[in-house]
């Protein structure tokens, strides 16, 4: 493959009328035939080097039974793109790889001319670690940097040696032999080297994984999120796919969003005049020609549901999106969020609390074992000491104590609260936050069995009569991470608390049938996943844990 | 703690008032203070006991730094509940837990008094099997089950050792010391012995998970979920949460559900006057005035919005929920069902193809592996021969064809077709059956390089200039079960083929933005998740492979 050909295909938006006759990915997915160009040293070890791309084979089949008289072949072998973390990743931070002659393909980061070698960053990703490119002019395809194709935000692909690096940023880099454009960037591409602000990057959703704070986001929301199915899974919990549309008449608390049918279905039918939603002689909506039937709404827990599965299965969990239409403009509330809502059946508020706490514990350790190079980041740009902070939660004891007493300690405090503290209304945060920040001094705390009256129905009555089996888990920084309760197994209790508040029994009839056959203690409780990666990163605003945040007036992307 | 006062704290629903004043869960929880009633081979072990149940404990904490006066204790340590999966489900079927002195909690499925022993079978959804427990009179609350209070569908804790079972169905059994009544069920329960029908069970689906088939089908689709999260966290890919809402122009293909808060946003508020909503002077909906302030849809697919992030951290995937407001009441169509959506950067058609083999391997492998016992049941009671259809699956190599090929092969196949074999058109339900279950013998196909006009804007052209680089899998029984395509990475070809179809650029300038910033070949792939647990489970109806099923008039629960 010519030099020429492959520069011109690499530079598909300069080149496309060549560009259409060739494969474009054959270089990308093969290891170049001729080894010509290679250093010695590297055509020596190339039986045993890396395999520097994904690949693919095409041997052609011979059909067993005479079938199939059409040509066919075989799908090739998987196999993982070689990344950078692969390389650097390790202990040795890829002093263990040196020699090794191996591909990396990714996005420019910075490129750096100095009189006689050129300095590329590439980053792919997979770790926020950039791999140093050390080329001179003898490197091939180094004309796509003398003329300046090669830019911040371009995505290229290197063949090289990996070298001791003389800088002090990392141990290794690689010595280029090979340098290719995959694509160009335009000149316009909007996150160059100068720090952009969050509130822009915002604005560029679709691009700001490219950054080096995002990315790392990215890594540890995906880190938090396996060691979520990992600790539920092994400790016997099934994940339960709650419903995200729901017409059942039970949810009750919060802003709902309508999922309709009524109104334009299509991006090509957004003009709709009010007049052609269907209504009945009154002039009210017309429900029976909706999809369902009747109003449905987007979910605002799956708890409900979870507590069915619980009670047939034992433990069940959920992790799905939830919803508020709340016009909460804030930096901590979003529109749209996932959700965490495990549910124990057998089990009373103390083994909800011991679960929310190893759970929590165990997400934490997870990060912190397995996403050192982004906390450490984290630890340096975003939030000084969240490293200390974390690994003190993770491994000290949480402490509980009982609302009643939570009042008393905020009456005896030593500090002027904005708001009062009386037995009977719900802590602010400044009450939650003195709680573990000042009284137990940076140590996370349960908060249970608060006044019925400032809690959910579901909640299950202590014996006073006057307070539910609800547990909250403040923690430093954050205040109220995870939310729980027993839930109130007993049909008659739970009827009378139906009656108290006014809702309608008939609504609830499948909740209540789950305390008609077979009833069983059980709890459960709820955590809001993008609370939990601001709680792990530092992150001040939510709209920066998600990748495309939905708030009021913002559903872009 | 006597057996009166449990028995009354356990039938809940008959002695209210009493319950009332006892910790229910206080005999869940402990194992019994008092041994005297238990045999003195059981008393003997005791120490080496599995610990029969969650726990919890409440040492009084020191203060360390005297900060809380506040009388607190520490959070218990969190106890995984003994199931009966522990028990029976290793390779020795619980022969391993002989005189082993337990406690197991669950539901009773059966009870069969016989002259002198009384036979009970307690599920406890973490596996198939029962525990078949048994007992005497001289079980301590047996006279619950004279009573009658003990029936099919009451929750139970039961106390005894495990000793050999005289019967064929299992290997061991539980000799009962102690049974409790947890809560009755009343005798309106509507899962009794006795089959009741997959429709019926569907206005249940809050109780249908305690049967066999749900419970397996529970299973498996957990099974099969951890198994996905696995092969890609495994390989490098990063979990992306697609966003649920969007008012992206760009969405597309297919009816969507609009959400909105124009209309009811709350179930309190749903008898709402058409003319209540907002419109503007020439009669149409004010969007403005909506919560995101312009139409928002629920999503389709996550795939547009995965690509920006495979376009900056290489490998990702989705796995969420996905919408189709298509009022399609066929046993193979959902309103609301999941998807797995991965996308490769640095990647053609062909590693997609692998990629897509090497994933659906892997999670059969896995359901294999860690489903037996419920594989069998499917084996035996839904689709005989699915355990061979499976294993063959997961060690045969995929074969490869063109949609040429494929039509060539259909016009020379000896067999009358109802649709017409034409080049240029879809291939229907028995083409794919064809080629896959007879012209290959069972062995799943992939079909690639379909006619661009019959396929989506985003998928590449090929160098013929009128195909794409699509893939369709087809598996024997279900026809397409994963489609994928590379994705068109050269911005010039993209922006013409939006032009070709008429849709408006200035909707996809984001799209179009990672093609224009160091755009690189990308390809993935979808699969819905339910086709997959049908798949995998032999169950004919969509509809009995989520836990609450979203269907055309149907929301419930």
């Amino acid at each position: 493959m010519g030099a020429v050909g492959v520069v011109a295909a690499a530079a598909i938006s300069i080149a496309p009328k060549l560009a259409k006759h060739l494969r474009l990915n054959s270089f990308l997915s093969t290891f170049p035939k001729s080894t010509t160009t290679l250093p010695l040293f590297c055509r020596r070890r190339r039986l045993s080097l890396p395999f520097p791309s994904r690949s693919f084979c095409a041997a052609t089949l011979q059909s067993s039974d005479g079938t199939a008289t059409t040509a066919h072949s075989k799908v090739g072998e998987f196999r993982k793109k070689l990344k950078v973390v692969d390389v650097k990743g390790g202990p040795d931070q890829g002093l263990d790889k040196l020699g090794h002659c191996l591909v990396i393909t990714g996005w420019v980061r910075t490129l750096r001319a100095q009189s006689s070698v050129t300095f590329v960053e590439i980053n792919d990703g997979s770790c926020l670690s950039n791999m140093q490119c050390v080329m001179d002019s003898g490197a091939e395809g180094y004309d796509q940097v003398e003329s300046g194709s090669i830019t911040t935000g371009a995505s290229i692909w290197v063949q090289g040696v990996v070298v001791e690096s003389q800088g002090s940023k990392q141990k290794v880099e690689l010595k280029v032999n090979k340098i290719l454009l995959v694509g160009k960037s335009d000149p316009s591409f909007p996150i160059q080297k100068k720090r952009a602000s969050r509130e822009f990057l915002r604005t560029k959703a679709h691009l700001r994984p490219r950054t080096n704070t995002f990315g790392a986001v990215a890594r540890v929301r995906n880190a938090l999120a396996y060691a979520t199915h990992k600790f539920f899974q092994e400790n016997g919990f099934i994940w339960v796919a709650s419903p995200i549309i729901t017409a059942s008449d039970c949810e009750g608390a919060g802003e709902q969003f309508c999922v309709t049918t009524l109104i334009p279905n299509s991006h090509e039918t957004v003009d709709s005049p009010v007049d052609a939603i269907p209504k009945v002689n009154n002039g009210l909506i017309d429900w029976s020609q909706d999809f369902f039937g009747k109003p449905a709404f987007l979910t605002v827990s799956g708890q409900l549901n979870a507590e069915t599965y619980a009670t047939a299965l034992s433990d069940v969990y959920t992790f799905g999106p939830t919803f508020r239409a709340e016009n909460s403009n804030t930096s901590r509330h979003l529109a749209e969020f996932w959700m965490i809502e495990p549910e124990l059946a057998f089990a009373d508020l103390n083994d909800d609390m011991a679960c929310a706490t190893a759970y929590l514990q165990s997400v934490i350790r997870y990060v912190l074992d397995n996403c050192k190079e982004d906390m450490e980041f984290f630890n340096t740009w975003i939030e000084k000491g969240i490293i200390d902070r974390l690994s003190d939660l993770a491994n000290r004891e949480v402490v509980q104590i009982t609302y009643t007493e939570a009042i008393d300690l905020l009456s005896r405090a030593n500090k002027k609260f904005e708001f009062p503290v009386t037995w009977g209304s719900d802590l602010q945060s400044e009450h939650e936050r003195y709680i573990t920040e000042e009284a137990f001094g940076g140590c996370p705390v349960i908060i249970r069995d608060y006044p019925k009256d400032i809690k959910a129905f579901y909640m299950r009555l202590n014996d006073d009569g006057r307070t539910v089996a609800a547990m909250d888990m403040l923690v430093p920084k954050i205040g109220e991470l995870i939310g729980g309760s027993q839930r109130e197994e007993r049909l008659d209790y739970l009827e009378a608390r139906l009656d108290d508040l006014k809702l309608n029994k008939e609504a609830y009839w499948w909740y209540l049938d789950l305390r008609r056959y077979g009833s069983v203690p059980h709890a459960g409780f709820g955590l809001g996943f993008e609370r939990l990666v601001q709680f792990a990163t530092g992150m001040d605003n939510i709209r920066d844990v998600i990748p495309f945040p939905r708030t009021p007036a913002s559903a872009e992307f």
